[in-house]
């Protein structure tokens, strides 16, 4: 088949080189245009280094794209992967939809479906209006609306960390709603981001463990709750809490719920399983516990359960690799159920071990 | 004044050659005795390599004690920091008190106050008569206590890092005891010991997040219980999840309590400040968080507070070094508060940053 | 067309798990028989955690192969790599090849030409005939007498990370091969392999810098020296430190030469320019210098050069991927040639960046 | 003894928070006064996060220190370390001399004796007459012009690691001064300062390796080759290549030097031993080799040799850290040579180890 041309906004973050890694896996995907305001004229070679001299990548040139050459770029490419700060991305992203580009949008200018709620946590909104077009990028929940969908909102790593091992308890009532939910994250530094800070430089770093944004105050929390509710049918709070670590990639999610009287860790193993089969989620046997570095580089999370006699509380647990699962290949894999290819296109289901 | 004679028993682990150091640092203290069985014979500088070619210490011969020596090792020196498994370390130290020498357990054999809850998680204890005359190593809460102690029971790592955070807030009435406390940890890779194994190799322990023993099953639960319970003269349980990051050192503990209606953070630094004055344990201002990097190799911990208004839970967050303040640092914190000595002589109150 | 079947024989290891990672990328191979002795009975899954839940992986069993199935594993599986340690990897190998497989040997066997060499710095070879049939899989420089080859000697990691920058110097006839060359390779802790020990245990490897193997004694050496004596056309000596440095993967080489009068880096660069095309060795331009962040995972290398004007002696600096380029992924794409595939099947020509 | 006013100008980088550290542990000094321009105005808890909460440290504030001033300072100080960019090293420093306080210079800044040769690598020297006047602040060879100095110019780290094992040799006569020697350094990243930016964010750091400065274009060239010419009575060239590691401090060096005919690896530890005794520098036993694990944290060095048959060629390798022997802690014991202290005073002559 023809290969598909695909741009990305904002391919010198570490989501785009990512994409960029993933697109070259994927055979029906040729990269055609990429942009980066900052880095807007140089090649890609110098900004993503590990595209120095690959042939037909390293010498691509970073453009500036703005909304006003939304039509010229729109004739370019078939598909968008947007992975710009919010409300830029919102901006650029309507503008390549508006000219018939399929948009696949890693911000958080498409996840939640209540305008009030984004304008709380982020602000105006540039498009509110398509707000009800996109679907929400995470296939295992939404596959069905996936299939044609021409715009949808890549999950963030951490709300994925959160939902994947928690969505199937809800769903199938295993879970007390009216207790809060205790989300305890740890990811690893490439969460924040490729721009360098104090708290990402090595030497205060390496050695480091501390939580960030606490008391609720982190803006994964209303995107876990809108999830989380769905799935549960009621609402349902959440008091999350991210923590930086010092691994590359990774977020390993501990949470804690109220479940039941009389549920077991099996019961909510055997939820998952029916939720997510043979699939990218692997639900790990009893005794295994679920490790960043078991899916590393790869679209697979991997969750697993216990419950503490003594409390009565339950435990969910889940690895995942933020840039991977948690960003573009669970991009890549929901970009490929809207085309209806197989998930795995581009998307690896190994990680890198070790 | 005379140096003190020490013997560490238990010289090859990681709390040993941190004792080591720490020694070196003390002016009132000479090391004058090491056992270690599985290395007996061997130079201090092969097992211990900081110590090779060090004057006075590289050359010490590691010895293989057991109780048949305890009146000749008790003849050469005055006070036994015993760090060895749990059993082997009241059998030896309880050895060594009969024969007059001061004994500063960092094992598990002393901390627990109800021989059955020992018996429970630990299995048949060699000395159950000693427990009633051990004292409770945490220098800020049982100071009084400490003063001329002959027998010391330094504090496990976790339940350090623990207890420093709540028990000022148990102990100031501000938290409701009945709803179960969940303590997420996360420790550094020294905290499982100088042994290797797979899960500390280095390529699969570096970009790995995984957490270990959970449901409720790791060892150090009754230790919380028992001195939070304590602290809040009502019976509290917790549910404790420990989990493994890649750092060499530290402990970042995350826990989750629900506080008494209108309880504000400021009022739980508010109870910490109280208790921990100038000393070891800083209360950080408002907007700082905890911090392993900042505790490293020192006899400091941090801690803070916050309120989710969301969900009306408090976060309680503490950072320390695992074999500094979560072990032989506060061992020899203890230790100077039994002899009258200045808290911090051999304890660094500084980190190294970075 | 037909997926070829393939066997990994040493499947437990790094270099076997990085294969499967590979052949799973690899759109005409099929992984239809996984052996290693010590696992044998385990699914993949519990040896090899990334394929845990991975369909038509993490359920393969682990066989125990031993020469006397050669002739029933023959039968099915097309092509064997062999990860085995040195001697056995000759014997099983030498046994698939008997009954028709190719074999592609990731160990030292069918490395040194010479059968004394061999002897000197291994042992006893236990199939000395094979010795020429064997052709050295490193693609850039023997791609015509990979074509059809049907037992193929992967590059050692150091050797080859020696031999890319330094052959197309010697080629083109840059250096005085009559200097020693000064080799100083740092090496990733997964070259130490799977093996866990205490030079791997994380808190004493994650801030450690250490030499081993010094004086000329490391086993890479006479790999070095025969490839880069035929690079030269004349007997070349090589004095090689190997260090180990904290990083998973990777492996950076600095070499030392002296170069003939007034060649310039420039020179070098052109001379590797026109040896490897815009394949999968990059040569940097002249301010960019290696990385072996940027070649993680893929099957790439970076070289580069630098005459220093105050001794004039030439560094010539290459990084790569231990496990990729320095084994499974080298291994791939001399399969690949060998094959007449596309050299990059397989062969990620992108790192995972970070 | 009345303790000594200790003045830190430049306490806000790494050498500064260093030498925090050890003024702390040192029994005659007191940190009376701490300046930093650009955070001119904080508190030194907000900078130095380690010293948040610490009596007599925390709350002190960092002043803007300009010449103006120095008159007023130095009345406040009787010791001043001095740890700021060349240049302006020297003009604060030496303004700080006029006033009579005794000053230990962290920056190149007097560790050059030839105005040419500072000239040529760091440009204009604001005080070229002080260069008489200092003595390079390397105590196991300047001890005796270090008693009642004034004026010290502590070494760079990467010259302390190439000094530390040749310089024995080469008053001992056992290397061949006319072949130019090869220096090969690997750093820790706090080597880089405590200025964030790309190359030290912790996701492009944590799994690199790089080169940087090469082809004997680092400043560190010349410091070496006048003390290793001076050792030797004669002109020795030196080829350095720096490199950058994981790790956060330590320095691995590696030499390659051409030894007389018949010179053996043990006449070079003997020629060690007999100047360094039983101080800070280690030298190990045969088969020992340096590890930067083993002496983090302190003032100690290791060092040892091998020769390589094969080639006739020597390795020197000695390992420190970067930020204590390289830089904070060796400036400590100088001061104390200086002053007459024993030399461990508030220099740790053994590791945190792990």
């Amino acid at each position: 088949m023809n290969q598909l041309r695909v741009g990305i906004i904002g391919a010198a973050g570490y989501t785009g080189s990512e994409l960029i890694r993933l697109i070259d896996l994927h055979p029906h995907l040729h990269l055609a245009f990429v942009a980066a305001r900052e880095n807007a004229g140089q090649r890609l070679g110098q900004v993503v280094p590990s595209t120095e001299g690959v042939h037909g990548l390293g010498e691509l040139v970073l453009e500036a794209f703005d909304e006003g050459q939304a039509a010229a770029v729109g004739a370019q490419i078939d598909v968008a992967f947007t992975a710009l700060p919010h409300a830029a991305s919102a901006r650029l992203g309507g503008a390549l939809l508006d000219h018939g580009v399929q948009v696949i949008d890693l911000s958080a200018d498409f996840r939640l479906r209540q305008l009030d709620t984004y304008q709380t946590w982020y602000g105006p909104h540039p498009r509110p209006e398509l707000l009800e077009r996109a679907v929400y990028g995470l296939p295992e929940l939404y596959r069905e609306q996936l299939a044609g969908a021409r715009l949808i909102a890549a999950p963030g790593c951490y709300p994925t960390s959160a939902i994947l091992p928690l969505a199937p308890l809800f769903r199938a009532g295993l879970l007390d709603a009216h207790n809060p939910l205790i989300v305890d994250g740890k990811s690893g530094v490439s969460g924040a981001g490729r721009k360098h800070g104090p708290s990402t430089h090595f030497p205060e770093t390496s050695e480091g463990l501390r939580p960030y944004n606490v008391g609720g105050s982190h803006r994964h929390t209303p995107e876990m709750e809108q999830e989380l509710s769905r799935a549960a049918g009621a609402e349902v709070r959440v008091l999350f809490t991210p923590q930086l670590v010092p691994t590359i990639r990774g977020i390993l999610t501990t949470a804690y719920a109220r479940p039941h009287p009389g549920v077991s860790a099996e019961q909510c193993r055997q939820a998952a399983r029916d939720l997510y089969g043979d699939g990218l989620v692997t639900v790990l046997p009893e005794k295994r516990l679920p490790d960043t570095l078991h899916v590393r580089g790869s679209g697979r999370a991997q969750v697993n359960y216990a419950v503490d006699d003594r409390t009565g509380l339950l435990l969910a647990m889940c690895a995942i690799d933020n840039l991977a699962r948690g960003a573009s290949a669970q991009a890549m894999q929901a970009f490929n159920v809207s085309r209806g290819f197989e998930e795995t296109l581009g998307v690896p289901r190994l990680a890198m071990f070790p």
